[in-house]
């Protein structure tokens, strides 16, 4: 039915243009939201209005000036008109998509998330998909993602929700849960850099292979997000992944570090290792973030020091870097009064290619975070899974990926267990259900009691949080 | 990883020529390989050598003869030679493809599929997939594809086998069981109707869609091979899908014929009439060609005379018209004599895309014929469905299709377990084993004593292509 | 956990006299009704009340009074109270077992499900289970099983339901749809024929074997109601299903009678040969009768005239013998008058062992039906299937039966999918989708407008028993 | 088919004595060997030949001696002939069961399986199912188990084969990938406590019940040996699982020791604060001893001295327990010189009331080990799990168990695969297919490179017991 040409960053406009309605949820957020305007600037065919909806409704209504000011440059293709609204389900009204990128405060969340296990011993690089962390991100988030949900199918019910969040598998999956006939689907870049990777070994080992860019090849991924793999590759027809091996022995010993080595790094600093080391032990390359992947399995994190962990060529990343003095805020104060403009970049993100794709413009193949449907054969149904899919008018088709190796599926599987626990936690307000699944975290590895102990700690303090679930649980009670 | 564009006629020469070697097993036929030599002549960027193979090697030799002579003609754009071959083993070697169109003497075999179940009453418009035919077809090709599997294990081991024999999912089948690692795939054109239906349809009922090709409208395929399925429809983000309702008010009634309606038609006349009516009670469309589908469930054969299949505005084929006077071989003595130039056309056929796309010059994506891996994720992991697929320079990844309905599964896998059946017959000679699946085939709806007598008179009467059988089956023997 | 002893007529009493509340609805007939105050009256250690409710309250009256009149005789050991009851509910109330047997009036509707057939050529022998004649009786119990589950919800939670009424799948089915907490097995004596026939064969091959009591002989069986195999029999060590090839070879040819060999007996015999064709061909011995098994198959009913089906040694049941003049009646007016005197026997039926079982007296072990929690491995969960269960204290345990070999598979499992469409059409009151049941019966051979009509002409004749159904539905509309 | 009665210590002679031959691999063993002769000479309806082959030939010879002796005394009722046998195949030739009860030198491994983990912080009570030691134990074992299954094959293939030997459910398993057509079953008790837990508890919550015993409660049992669970638990018909919350309370705290309580305690004590927790936290009671249901989890062994395992009412097992000084060969020589006389007893062992059942005389339902075929409806087909059976002269007939909440399924799955991991490493020689097994223990929480040097020490310290294996592999090299 189709050719399909080699991504390019160029898109070739189709002469029409089309008028759209975004809805944007957590739309007062520095990163996502900055992004967007940069992308819906720079695109020929598409226009309308991105109604911005926060709960921190000043943040939104500055995005919001920002966007127009930005949208009436002249070097904005794009014609928009950017609006903050009091109200969600306002902000949603008839929208066509609808793009979700929210998180608690975290000086009341977050940092409680990487603090509390770390008193017990349990140490998160990330701690906002799986671990402690995530675990209870995911009990917080349940009953938002619901609202959202809800509020789709009551004003936008047909619109396609482009979810950003973390924990990004149980708030996607949490969406579906409420309302099952919604159309959504969660996107994460980890994957591009395992792309990029790739890019790299073709131009060290295939001859004549030049400037390969990261879109040009093409990996198979399959797994959930944050914990997925690859396992082919290719550029053209050449079989990447034979070099694998050549590239792992370039790399070994694993791990290749010492305490104290990535001391001066920056908290996202990622060696590969992890990932190479799932290769040397699974024949599968992870495909996430080392800080990631270190999370689904207990043998990267059984640490005694944080710098423990620098062995593997990553760090952790503290709470205080989560919290607080972020430049964001000035930088936007800058732009606004016009000390500093807004510079037009290439993102890198995909969500504009996925609105086009999904209006019928021009088909897209990428990965991403969607209902299994059959595409991983060996792990649940309706679980959310991550692997390639096409995107047309005609909406989400996803690749068939096949089956996990059975130790993989296994890893794999128990987060998905963990994940539907979660779910119907969250949805009954059941924290004794709920313990279930935290307990099953494979960083869970301290005595049952202690276990216990961490887990009413953390619900206690953010209390605030939990105004959906059964305080009278017996697992707070001890 | 990458954008799509609309199929277009005219591909877009990556200005790399890419050096191949065709292998083609039945290289003496006259239609597919017009259809190749065609096709190959025009395309810009592909070259190399045509091995043709068959058991009548005079026929390969008359097709080398005019592919070399089409080949050297100003028009021709490709630079191929070809050559046929005595052994197929050599006609193999090195081959970077390989193209299968073999049928057996029609007079010896077809002709009986079809004359001798009709003595029973049994009634088949088709005969060469399913039904007393489609087994006992199937019974005899297992061999063959058996012996071409190992061929290319042996020669080519790499190669991609194109496979264009009826019965396509059991010839198909046969090459994955004899050889696992082999890469094959079973093309078939009779989901492009249903495209062109759809095309029909865009322009009838959507504003503003004039001139619509069939390749602009995507079709979510699912099923088996001429006993498929489309649920989805759409021409950019138009759901076509919408209008089928409307559509089916126009064609009513169904069945809309008289016996007799038909009798000036092409045997091979199609009015949709039975893919409307599973629409109608099923939810799906069919999407192969009412001929076929008829012949999967015994709903529309129950008749007493021929004629009477006409009131749903199809003909029976008779043996007749597969056997003998076709115009091909005089046709061909003028190509060769030069008294008739050979005509350059657009064939519509796609092996020469599927070849591109393979060989990484193109993405492609189109519906094929392979095991499931869960790409119709309620049909049995291992069979081999018919569902859309992405071709690129790393192989075939199969669309995921979901679920079939559980009534439509249901008629499917009836069919699914019967092949798996025919395959294990095939393969250890059984045909008591065999005969269970005969039976179950739902065109056989005679006394369970005469499907005996018909199962083993099919047999006698073809066997000379059944010394690979125990023939001292108790079924032989009443 | 125990040690068991092969079943004897004699039960050992326990001693102790358990008091229970048996509800009977349907509690007017004349066949399980007096098997019932038969079996009761014998059982030395249970005692208590029968409630009688039937949509007849005349005939439960009727019964009651014989049932209270049986108890008083000296010879029965059972203290029991039977009364007859208004309403349903009331029967129901605080009832430690339920027993259902009911059937709508032959003469409304059995009758029309066997000749509104017959007038377009199905011939059913039966007609109670599938074929056309199966499926609108399931649509007609389906509203009224699930009006006694919703009793049951209500009155007596804990009861174990005991059903008998055909189709008793479908019957036992909608039971637990309506109410997945219900404890409900379905019984049914099919098998115990089967049981008997290897009986005989361990007399005629075993050395030594003389007397062999049904009940020593252990069959696997597994399946769906009325179409059930055993893949293995044994009587102590020996190995039974050794002998049967010999015994086929005694019983062939297959089939083995002309048409009107049958005319002069009983419209039940039976000589297994459906069953031992069964064997012949799929090698598992069908386990229910002969006209039973024909039903699931097209193969045996496919005839022009009903006498044609006496070539496999059966007879068709015309519906004459189902309405009407049966004696029942008059015996009845015999026993209350005192002119008949009831007399006590073996009935054979296993109701008392397994309430007795139930009740934590003494184990049992018998074939039952009952929701597939994967004692039929390949058989879909939540589908009620027929194996052997052993029956305690704490309930009902299936034990495993394992696979059914694929082709069976297939041929059981069209019916289980029917089935489940019914037990939904039935919910929904939706006629459209109980057509796609009605078309895939494979007695259905019919042209598919002729099954329409057939299908339409059937519920407007029983229009008074489809009152929970839309009657708007297309499918009546043609 | 059955109506089974209550265990009773005492057998019900059948008045038939059976003649048959035993073989037993592992026949020098002072445990098992010893309970057979006894439990033998006890069983009033059994006679025959005891084949003790052991690599130990004069412990097998010794035993041999003991047994003649004690089946010549007067009070022994059975006729029985023991002799011991130099070679594997002429024990089992024609043997109509063979016992396995096997162990290599504990000294050269088994002390190596507990110390050396502990030299990395993995303590383990046990070590011979799961964690470090189970996997280095079931490597060892399976090449030794796949030689009796050939051994089976050739010398006795309808010969039930029963397993006593850990890793039970991989030794069962090796068994069976070896010869798919073995009968065998693996027996363990530690169920049988489970039942006495349950006993006490109706003598303490239900009013007139005295003198409970185990053999009278019925349990439902579903898991993996060792790591089994109880949902359902019934005297009579009475549910005591319903008092489990109860008991529950008055159990707790959980845990309910300090460091130190268990000191003077046998290496054996068990509080069941492990099974309760597991009630407490997933609703199914833990049907194993707590030091073995602590292995198969990360929080009850998550400890920093051994001590610390006795909050949870444990101990761990010394290596210098399992090595040398037991009683047994003293008390053997008293009993060959006769100094000492063999006391009988009632061993509470089940192998002679299987054996009868398995010839036909009197059926029996108890837990064993078993390919699964449904019986754990979640959990893969084929491998060995834990449930409840009957067990006939028909063979062995699992009890349906259904489904493992998903929780608990994904905490018993993941042993499940690191079992059929570990056998097709066993089958294969690989041990890097091993590793991934090893590292997926969950005990193995220590950082991934130190997990492979304990892997390699391990292996290199057993060398001599890994003959079969490839010593080249990575996972050795570092």
């Amino acid at each position: 039915m189709y050719q399909l040409t080699e991504h390019e960053q160029e898109r070739e406009p189709t002469g029409r243009t089309r008028t759209v309605k975004l809805g944007y949820v957590g739309g007062g957020s520095q990163g996502w939201a900055h992004t967007l305007i940069n992308d819906l600037a720079q695109c020929p065919d598409l226009a309308g209005e991105v109604a911005l909806y926060d709960v921190d409704h000043d943040a939104a209504a500055r995005n919001a000036e920002l966007g127009n000011q930005v949208t009436d440059r002249d070097e904005a293709v794009g014609d928009w008109t950017f609006e903050a609204y009091e109200e969600m389900g306002d902000a949603l009204e008839g929208a066509d998509f609808v793009v979700c990128s929210t998180q608690d405060p975290p000086e009341e969340t977050f940092a409680h998330d990487i603090d509390l296990p770390e008193e017990y011993g349990i140490y998160q690089p990330v701690a906002d998909t799986v671990g402690p962390g995530g675990a209870v991100r995911a009990l917080r988030a349940i009953p938002q993602y619901r609202d959202i949900a809800a509020t789709v199918r009551e004003r936008c019910p047909d619109a396609w929700v482009i979810n950003y969040t973390n924990p990004m598998t149980v708030c996607t999956r949490a969406l579906y849960e409420e309302y099952p006939d919604i159309n959504a689907i969660g996107l994460c870049h980890e994957v591009f850099k395992t792309q990029e990777l790739f890019a790299e070994m073709a131009e060290r080992y295939v001859d004549g292979a030049d400037d390969v860019s990261r879109d040009d090849v093409e990996v198979q991924v399959k797994g959930i997000n944050h914990f997925t793999f690859v396992d082919e590759a290719h550029w053209r027809d050449h079989d990447l992944f034979e070099y694998l091996d050549e590239e792992l022995e370039r790399r070994k010993p694993l791990p290749g570090f010492e305490p104290g080595d990535m001391d001066g790094e920056s908290y996202w600093v990622n060696n590969q290792q992890i990932a190479f080391d799932f290769y040397d032990r699974f024949g599968l390359l992870g495909a996430a973030g080392d800080r990631h992947l270190a999370e689904f399995v207990p043998w990267y994190l059984d640490i005694d020091e944080p710098e423990e962990v620098q062995r593997w060529g990553i760090r952790l990343t503290p709470s205080s870097a989560r919290v607080g003095d972020d430049e964001g805020p000035d930088e936007m104060e800058e732009y606004l009064s016009g000390d500093e403009e807004f510079e037009f970049h290439d993102s890198g993100e995909e969500a504009v290619d996925i609105m086009r794709a999904l209006l019928g413009e021009e088909p897209f193949v990428t990965h991403l975070n969607y209902p299994n449907e059959g595409q991983v054969a060996n792990l649940p149904e309706g679980a959310v899974v991550e692997t390639n899919a096409m995107l047309t008018g005609s909406g989400v088709t996803p690749l068939s990926a096949g089956d996990l190796p059975e130790q993989v599926r296994t890893l794999v599987d128990r987060h998905v267990t963990n994940q539907e626990t979660l779910i119907e936690a969250g949805f009954t307000g059941d924290l004794d259900l709920a313990f279930q699944a935290f307990l099953a975290e494979p960083l869970v590895t301290i005595q049952r009691d202690e276990a216990r102990e961490l887990f009413a700690e953390l619900v206690e303090t953010e209390r605030d949080y939990f105004g959906d679930y059964d305080l009278d649980a017996n697992v707070l009670q001890g």
